[in-house]
């Protein structure tokens, strides 16, 4: 089983969002183990980051792929990252120039800045949309 | 002060998506006002579409921009549109090939799928972010 990784900087506040993102993992169960790294800030966040050796950043200014493609790389990085996938994102004020630099592969979710808690469920939601893709399901539309 | 109407299929189920509405609709309150249009169905959705006149339409497919684009956009918006901006949402399928042809406007937020619930969330908090591009905050960084 693929053992999937979030590394970004403070807690989820909101009430709401701490419940949408508990939905999604619920879903990702049978897929995935499910990881939250939080860092305090932008230099434990590098810190962490490069624990993980290889790991994808999230950024406005990276390649977008439509879900998908995204959906047919993630089964692919289930082989090339040995199934560990880290994802990093950034805090209030976006992601550093070393992650950016550090990153093997930068992605953008949209050319739109996102906060990045809502960026959190963005990306839980697009890769549960990716397994149910993968496996076929009619989620996906 | 601007009218901004959302129209699209069924409630908002999740209760966390009604609290994250709320709390956008309610940092909105001093911009504009804000109205939600529910049908019940395609059918629905069109005939409440075609007695806006104008509106935009949001579709994977269709043109991107960035956060500072589309607040810039909004702010012509309000000259354009007259002051009355409508936005259209497809349901679970996605947006009928008759509203795509009707729409004056069709808008992408990512080249991702996302589910037409967190599209609400997305949407409502891109027309905050504007707000605040164009008066300045630091919101937006």
């Amino acid at each position: 089983m693929i053992k999937i990784k979030i590394l970004t900087i403070g807690k989820s506040k909101e009430n709401w969002l701490q419940e949408a993102l508990a939905e999604y993992e619920k879903r990702l169960r049978p897929f995935c183990t499910f990881e939250w790294i939080l860092a305090k800030n932008d230099v434990q966040l590098e810190e962490f980051s490069k624990k993980e050796g290889k790991f994808i950043a999230l950024d406005p200014q990276g390649k977008s792929m439509t879900s998908e493609k995204f959906a047919a790389w993630l089964s692919k990085a289930a082989i090339n990252y040995h199934s560990r996938l880290a994802f990093v994102i950034g805090g209030a004020e976006g992601l550093s120039p070393a992650l950016k630099a550090q990153s093997s592969f930068l992605w953008s979710l949209s050319p739109l800045t996102f906060t990045h808690q809502i960026t959190r469920l963005i990306l839980l939601e697009q890769i549960y949309r990716a397994y149910e893709i993968n496996r076929g399901s009619d989620y996906h539309k």
